[in-house]
């Protein structure tokens, strides 16, 4: 049984926890939190620590999965716990992963250990379909679309605003886009082209609507370079259609040598959750770690380096038995 | 350079003559063929040889890629050239996958060897899917569909019938059900519900019609499992319409952990040549054998065992930094 330990219990630590029950090889050894262990209510287990005891862990966890935000948890933290853990994250601040990943690497490789840093799904899987189909359409154009699905990023920012009590935002692809691309055509595309955002809001009492949907709409980096709906409801209509986190997106590759030879590479994912899958795509790369650990093979690692062997819980016969 | 030969110019051959082209860091050096090379008109090279002369270019060659039939040629081929050669090929018989492999490995292992067998799209692509979904979900089923394409097999087996002029089988997936899959049921579904079958025919004058009819659709393994239509068309209608090679599928994973959360991951391919694309796919493993050779990594391998980042052309700083 691969032991694994879960830092951080917020929706992705629930969604690893939730999703050990179906891993025959994984066993939950503990939760590590930085608030009150006794105040934590948990789905499965007892076994809720305060982070400080998680040292007394070193040598009874084999991958610590790290489910903090990327903002600022796990800059700080895969740096701190890969000198006494293997890990595995799904950090996400595309522009600082190379230096993220060369800074984790160095001391990985230093404590003999092992990472798996930016797995998840983008990062992560798109990533990997990014590069695989990029390389086998080497004429082709990529295209990555996200949604339809909750962006908790803007979906913060918009609760952020004064007036606002409860607040959604849903990222939207742009539907006739995707068909085209998927139709051999590789338009160039804006931002703006791209993707519309939809929010639903539910307001406090007395907010100025006029107000609030203007300082949406207008707001730099999330909104101003989209087009942006802003739908005020009900706070129980809310409550009941809006609690979800789902998500998706898809990824395109059209190669078109010529117009009658057009070769399409797609990989699409619909997630009613997305924390859910995100924590399964995590305890995959729990695995990859655990037989990478085992190999000796120490230091830092991205979705790129794993065979898709790794991953999977079946022996070697099996797996080429049903290729 | 990576220095590439040719076994066999048939339709894939010739799409591996034109793929080289696209790939920066490859060279090809020759192709090789049974028939009298002086007869062979090949598209972009004058390189073309008598197979018996092949051995000469044991170490001039890095990679040989081996494009016969898997039904004859592989099966003699792989086992033959690994005592001298790397080899990339596309073996798709799925059922004598695990026999082949072993023999193919113990003979490179002894050789110092690097074997890459079974890639293209399925087995390769989609095998790699299928592992990765089921990994990601284990609650889920997994589907592959084929289609619409056109199937040499089936094609051939309604050429082989008295009557038969030229004729070409199209595998028609059903719709309705991926898109119940991707609504997140879980049908069971027999062979006859996932696809039908469309044959276009043009028939010898004088034939019977009805006669050549009954022999398709009746015909065991090709067709009486499945619903088969059968068009009766002109030449000159099956020559301007029907000469490419056109192919693709899907392969989708449902899980349904409970009505309210449905977690949905496919990969999707849509072809207008099928050889030109299974091209690609090879050249990409290609790649990757040379990295496993320059490594010192001897043996048989599988698409499942070749991280993403050994296919690509591009260096691992480039590849974090567009993760």
């Amino acid at each position: 049984m691969i032991k694994i330990g879960i830092l951080g219990y917020g929706n992705l630590g629930k969604g690893i926890e939730e999703s050990i029950k179906e891993q025959n090889d994984m066993e939950l050894v503990g939760i590590f939190t930085r608030r009150d262990p006794a105040a934590v209510g948990t789905q499965t287990t007892n076994k809720v620590y305060g982070i400080d005891d998680l040292i007394n862990f070193k040598n009874k966890i084999d991958v610590l999965i790290l489910c903090g935000g990327s903002h600022t948890d796990i800059p700080e933290q895969g740096p701190k716990y890969i000198s006494d853990f293997n890990t595995v994250d799904a950090y996400d601040t595309h522009a600082n992963i190379p230096q993220y990943f060369n800074k984790i690497k160095a001391l990985a490789t230093q404590n003999q250990k092992t990472a798996i840093i930016s797995t998840g799904w983008d990062p992560g899987l798109f990533s990997m379909m990014r590069t695989l189909f990029a390389t086998i359409l080497p004429a082709g154009a990529t295209y990555s679309f996200w949604g339809p699905g909750v962006s908790q990023g803007h979906s913060e920012a918009v609760r952020s605003i004064n007036g606002v009590k409860k607040a959604v935002q849903y990222t939207m692809p742009n539907e006739n886009h995707i068909n085209a691309i998927k139709n051999g055509v590789n338009p160039q595309l804006s931002t703006r082209d791209k993707h519309t955002r939809v929010c639903y809001v539910v307001p406090e009492t007395n907010a100025n609507l006029e107000e609030v949907t203007k300082l949406i709409v207008t707001m730099p980096n999330y909104f101003a370079d989209y087009d942006t709906t802003v739908n005020f409801i009900s706070e129980a209509e809310f409550d009941e259609k809006h609690s979800n986190l789902p998500h998706g997106g898809i990824v395109i590759t059209t190669s078109s040598i010529n117009p009658n030879q057009k070769q399409v590479m797609d990989f699409a994912l619909s997630l009613d959750s997305n924390p859910q899958f995100t924590a399964n795509v995590m305890l995959a790369y729990a695995r990859a770690n655990y037989k990478l650990q085992t190999l000796k093979n120490y230091g830092a690692f991205t979705v790129l380096d794993i065979p898709i062997s790794y991953l999977s819980p079946d022996e070697a016969e099996v797996l080429i038995t049903n290729i």
